[in-house]
């Protein structure tokens, strides 16, 4: 089969993955089910992982297939899969979990003492089958189309799991603050739309983006470029400040306005990851506030994103592209150039 | 009356406060009390107002008496107060609150919008005579020395509050860090083996602190002078980390031990406030924790703090010193020389 | 002035109150306000109040004004108000309570240790002026209506409260049962599909109830006259019940649906109150679920209902009666003929 | 091998099981493990179970070996075991789960969808030998005896889950009333002291069980049948009441205490099951408590429960019974006669 594979750490996106022909995956374990993609979502990861910035957090082996926001259509199970059958079109919680460490039996999907994460450190979704497991795959309901909804599999969930933290800080008309309405920021606002009655204050520097956000629920935009960013909030909220920030840039310049526009006991939630944060403790420990670092959501929160899906809570703008166009994505998005989320739809 | 006062910031701890005669004060509001003062805590805080460290964060008008860790009898009340008689005896928690405000409706006394704290914006009690409110004031019960148990008034609830967030997240047998043995830590270690069945690790630079808290509760201790931290919490968490980790230190060093010792989803609690935090978003993200500033507790944490004092769950050494040591006191706290907490007591 | 005033217990609702005329309320403490009364929603516990039910619970000196729901402009304030202004319009959290007590410094208002209820312990709001403290008044945002909001000062945050309880405990798409699409009923119902993507279901016995309930957002109704609610509840859950259910009605038939339809570790929320309930201890133990009775919400959760009103999320229905109509509006609600919430408006 | 089953149901315990030679059970699927077993505890479900009593809620195939409290060696595991060697020594969480429904992904083990239960619904523990899957196996510490520690696989961990539950809403110094300090409740109680710092008030008829809850750290014990409970609870909490009630005995007149002796917005915990709850609506809501149903806690809380052993905070008295002598545990049991709890020990 046909797989788009990265074989040498690059910062140049437009040579990025080759198409390799590879075997097909099998069934190995009773428990391992075979898909036939229908589409794997393009993510900012995958820009991180080609530069080699994971690295340093996990171990890779390459050539590497890429590609962890996966759904299709199963085509073969191992003999002891009791919950799905050939033929259901799932969509894939992007790692595969063990079941029996500590963490998992919490429902810690992500920090599984046992976790590979396809498309991250084994062979991934850009290519024509995928092996998982059992216990990553959630059937889709009737009338949601699979290729749609591929890039909920990692930046759906990684925003929802960021948004439902917050929900559980935020009351009726609290202010709660997006930086970056991209690709996961405009997901997790229509999730906290959804989930919550706050006060959404959505900050982007591209107009398109405020004005998404302002369809979408935002309450208030703010645009960082023309207004100084701790004065429009306080001017919003009566110099309170917002009870939660949800950082969907992770960049230094965004998490430096944490002590300028966070209420006192409040999150600062960092979701994108480009840059840094410097504070002095001091800063912390006089607005009681915190950075909690969030990563991509659990297995369950993956099956309450679908039901948001299904409510028509969330809607999600995709671009296609076929297989041999993976480094076509891969350099649109390096430009910021793709409207909505890409997806390779390998067949 | 007199009063051990801030003319002007310096470094110069020995000659920070005079001793000045002003007027005693007295009633002015309906809920209004009047304390002689039996123990004023000098604290760490008390140095860094005096170095002019808190000059960006709160309005100071110098001349200011200091001391907000105070104790005292009743002497005299406003015609409104109807929960404290003249003749009892006090722990005052460290601020003045409005009542009326949303954050003092919610409970979070600190986060009131019409705050004033004797001793950081107002006169404290470095001083015979004290003004505070009747919302400040908590009764001693019966067999409690009011000079002994005045450092809980900040230090005591500043650990209590840190730990009791890090309760919340701590199952039976999970690894916790103490970071820093000295004034608010062997406090909150105290209270974090009193309130929650966790395996507390205690990291201290000094033997003598290590001991303490061997003695206290920890059940193991780590030397960074010595060992190699990360690995050491490896090899005491079977490679897990730590759930949480409570840093009463906050420097650039202790900050920065976080992504190589909590485990996935921990709270690293900043307490101490000495120095920053420079990490990378992406070091949050994998590892998905939390920086989490903690300030001041609670007035009901004060009083949960007094109950645990009065059950015999948390001890506190302290020395004794008139109001015309207070220079010393500030002196040796710089060096580090001081044995449990410095009391002042001005009567 | 003039004020509807309960003189005997009695269940002859069209002769319950009698118009008498007492003293105008002054201001007593320095914290004292008084109001000229703009709206008092007239609630089901002013019947119980009459029938003597709350005899049991509280001390009530006879005669007594009732009124417990009431809104109206501030015409006099004590020397020490700092919040609240002469001329403010306000609306008034149903107690009045002493700010000190642990209870009340923990945000608990219901559970004051030195409440004072108007309308329930002392003269209430069915009156030309009703007086109160500061601690009890929330100003009214620009454009919303006194009369039409006053049934939220009780019925209003009564439903609020327990639907933030539920909250706490949905996903996305969990079932949710709201039993009783009356008075509270819709208010909950409203308020529960702002604050979660909840899969709302509502009971009720009529037709019109039922309709109203698709209208403010339930996804289903269930009719209990003519199908067998545990089959239904069976049926829309696929087997697997409802994680919240909210009693508005409570008596014994309603408390008796819980084993049927609730989900394993969900809760039946006691709002209503005219019955029993009576189950075997092992019903609960099976499927861990639990009974939790309800009662008036706090004053910072009558400020966020004052939000959601203001957000346009949450629409209440209300007639009008001048003051001697009094016990029209009794005898109506006892026959279930008030559309809406019933409003006294005494001016 | 042998096996104690039950044929039929019936009140003369005295006769309840009889020895059968049966199959020893194989490995069926790819992670099942057959454990020879070392301590099977009797319960007092057991004697419910053979009552007929749980025929309203599970599925019962007679014959049926007991058994649900399980320890031993493991001496055959399936091809895909990862976690679990042959010849470790484990104990056994009561219920084998799916591991793929969403309540098993929640770590919800006592909700799972797939859930067979040894000893309840499939062959138990009363055996030689016992089928089990590597999800209910946790390896015990070195030095934890599999006999002593048996009945902690159900009663301990459903102690342990009760009193985590009541943990999470007590703060130091609150009053925690223990219902019952038989085989259970002693657990209970010790959990408790070594999980937070609550004042734990003991309820026992017997003078042995107040005796031993008093060395195991109850602050007071009370005889409820020479004190009058209600005056009893509002004398040692000075009128306030207690703010969590855990219930080993579920019965008629203990569920009937709530309205006395809790605290507002406190929580009845029903553990025991015996009786029933006969309450008015009003009374839940006045008091804002809360009856709540609790069951086996999770394979999680196993875990943290074993810490707890290891640690040294809780202990277990047990006597030993051979397989033989199963009813007569039975027959001891039903009269309140056994010291401790029963272990029958197969081979």
């Amino acid at each position: 089969m046909d797989a788009a594979r990265l074989h040498n750490y690059t910062d140049d996106m437009d040579s990025a993955l080759s198409i390799d022909s590879i075997d097909r995956p099998t069934v190995e374990r009773s428990d391992d089910i075979i898909v036939e993609v229908a589409g794997a979502g393009w993510c900012q990861t995958d820009n991180h992982i080609i530069e080699g910035m994971w690295t340093d957090y996990v171990d890779q082996d390459l050539p590497m297939t890429l590609g962890h926001e996966n759904t299709g259509e199963v085509i073969a199970v191992g003999d002891e899969v009791q919950t799905i059958d050939v033929g259901d079109t799932i969509i894939c919680h992007p790692v595969m979990t063990c079941g029996t460490c500590r963490q998992c039996r919490l429902g810690e999907d992500m920090y599984c003492e046992n976790l590979s994460f396809p498309g991250l450190t084994t062979d991934g979704g850009f290519a024509e089958y995928l092996r998982t497991s059992e216990r990553s795959a959630i059937p889709l309901p009737d009338g949601v189309d699979p290729v749609d909804i591929a890039p909920h599999a990692d930046a759906g969930i990684t925003a929802y799991h960021a948004v439902k933290k917050a929900v559980d800080e935020l009351n009726p008309g609290d202010p709660a603050i997006v930086i970056g309405v991209g690709g996961l920021g405009h997901i997790g606002l229509q999730c906290l739309d959804a989930m919550s009655a706050a006060d959404i204050i959505a900050l982007d520097i591209k107009e398109a983006a405020r004005d998404l956000a302002a369809d979408l629920g935002a309450r208030y935009t703010v645009d960082p470029t023309s207004e100084d960013v701790s004065a429009a909030i306080d001017d919003l909220t009566d110099g309170h400040g917002a009870e939660q920030v949800i950082d969907f840039v992770g960049a230094d310049v965004t998490t430096g306005y944490a002590p300028d526009v966070i209420a006192p006991g409040g999150d600062h939630h960092i979701v994108g990851y480009g840059g840094h944060i410097h504070e002095p403790s001091q800063a912390l420990v006089d607005a009681e506030f915190a950075y909690r670092g969030t990563i991509v959501g659990q297995y369950t929160e993956l099956q309450e994103l679908v039901r948001l899906v299904e409510r028509g809570d969330v809607e999600l703008r995709t671009s296609r592209y076929d297989l041999g166009s993976v480094n076509a994505a891969a350099e649109q998005l390096e430009h910021g150039e793709i409207e909505g989320r890409a997806v390779i739809t390998p067949n």
